[in-house]
């Protein structure tokens, strides 16, 4: 038996997609597992299955809240939890929902359901995908701003002292760090978990941070920055959705007042760009890239005796 | 345009196959790199392109060795380089040729042509495949077996004097180190090189080695042992033919006189067999499994903009 999938990335977060439109495949964490090994399977950050929201009991709240929102983002960490949203995952989606001629952008947004809320995204003209991101915030407020740090973070592979951070909330919690130099950039050993002071309670995602500058364009005022992240319990990835907004979150926090609202972020897989939209609201843009159509031999994946 | 691919592993030593029975594929470094690239493209150890070995300048010594070898194996390293051969990838090639029908393993073993010379493989019963792997030796000969060990090596993670190693040659350089138990084979960390004294000139792969004791059964007796990799160059994998050669080898020889001829090696990717044949060559013997089918999209393998 086997089952049809697509493999696609955004920076370099790469995904296998199912069109479960049927809503009729168990996807359960051994089969995720089993998809998402690179070595046993084909391989992925996580699993993606595209299925309508009324199959699904998290569905119905997407109904509720957009009844535009047919298809679902069922999304699956490579370990075969079940996990909210991804702001990589979500392009690719979008792009995957594309792809299978269920939506068209020059119609208006795609309505994406997820765990975490309604998704609307939007495909550019370049065939980047934004979507709105949600509201972020500098956890520490003005009193972290002030003092332009609320942690204290000692990167392994940097020299010197402990490092100030700054906390912002994402939805998930991450904690930026502005770094000299690329070449200190570089020099950081991510393979390691930088150390947080005073620890989260839940632990963070860490984005180490040097700003390289802003940019008059037609449509304002850019500002750019490169960054590399730690994810909290997977380490060093080539890319994070919600770490990117906090780092142009913090960022421009510390520019002040004038700084730009839109940044561009590079990260180890690519590209992405920020945007500052009202009431807190961020929004994430990049590419999403479908790759390959694989079928894959359910039986072949079992492990090896 | 899209490039019809096969993804396939054995012992979780995972490769990206090519049928290219037309020889009408430029396969240059640049499209292995993409292919196995393990986010941005479908992901592998390395790439194994199937071609006439008349179509090869290097397939004209494999037809004067064996007529019958009609079948080149032509294997590429991931990062793009062209490899000789590679004894876990000649099982997953003599897989994929069975699956293409253009062999019959009842009618007899399956010549197959290689930087290394022509390779026999042989379909076992139980479905795995068996190769000759051709001679492998103690380097040091009598003189490193009267002292159990010709090189010192300290491996990360493990407490104590350097251990003694002894140097293997499978037509590729190793050294074998036994530790004393299963948890010392745990607690090594691989992350990175252990450092080998004297220094070999061109390097060497590292194979820790726990024997697991013998066990008599109606083919003889079978030996046991269990192991961890660091190939040079490359750095922990899941599965080294020739190092799980090395490792029978060295084991079998610090055992002395009436140690099994057969041995079962624990690798991380899971199991394989090496049998001692006659004039001092090697049987390397294991799983093989084809778990997709895929269609690339050569466009979208570009890099990110």
């Amino acid at each position: 038996m086997s089952l049809h999938v697509t493999k696609g990335h955004g920076t370099r977060n790469d995904f296998v997609l199912v069109d479960d439109r049927a809503a009729a495949l168990a996807l359960d964490a051994d089969l995720v597992r089993a998809l998402a090994d690179r070595h046993g399977g084909l391989g992925g950050d996580g699993v993606i299955r595209l299925v309508p929201s009324d199959a699904l009991p998290e569905g119905h709240d997407t109904l509720a809240s957009d009844p535009a929102a047919r298809w679902f983002m069922d999304y699956r960490n490579g370990d075969g939890s079940v996990a909210q949203m991804c702001g990589n995952g979500v392009r690719v989606f979008a792009a995957f929902v594309e792809e299978l001629g269920l939506h068209d952008f020059a119609a208006g947004p795609l309505a994406v359901g997820t765990r975490a809320g309604v998704k609307h995204v939007v495909k550019e003209p370049q065939g980047w995908f934004a979507v709105d991101m949600g509201v972020g915030r500098v956890v520490g407020g003005e009193t972290a701003l002030r003092d332009g740090a609320d942690a204290s973070v000692v990167v392994p592979g940097l020299d010197g002292p402990a490092r100030p951070g700054l906390s912002v909330d994402m939805g998930n919690p991450h904690t930026v760090v502005a770094l000299a130099s690329a070449d200190e950039l570089e020099a950081a050993d991510l393979a390691h978990a930088p150390a947080v002071t005073p620890v989260p309670p839940e632990g963070t995602n860490v984005e180490l941070v040097v700003p390289l500058g802003e940019q008059r364009t037609p449509d304002g005022l850019v500002g750019h920055v490169r960054m590399r992240v730690h994810e909290r319990g997977v380490g060093e990835t080539q890319s994070c959705g919600t770490g990117a907004c906090a780092a142009a979150l913090a960022v421009r926090a510390w520019a002040g007042p004038g700084a730009p609202d839109v940044w561009l972020v590079d990260v180890p897989g690519g590209q992405v760009r920020v945007r500052m939209l009202d009431g807190g609201r961020v929004e994430l843009a990049g590419p999403a890239r479908l790759v390959a159509e694989a079928d894959v031999d359910l039986a072949a994946l079992r492990p090896d005796v």
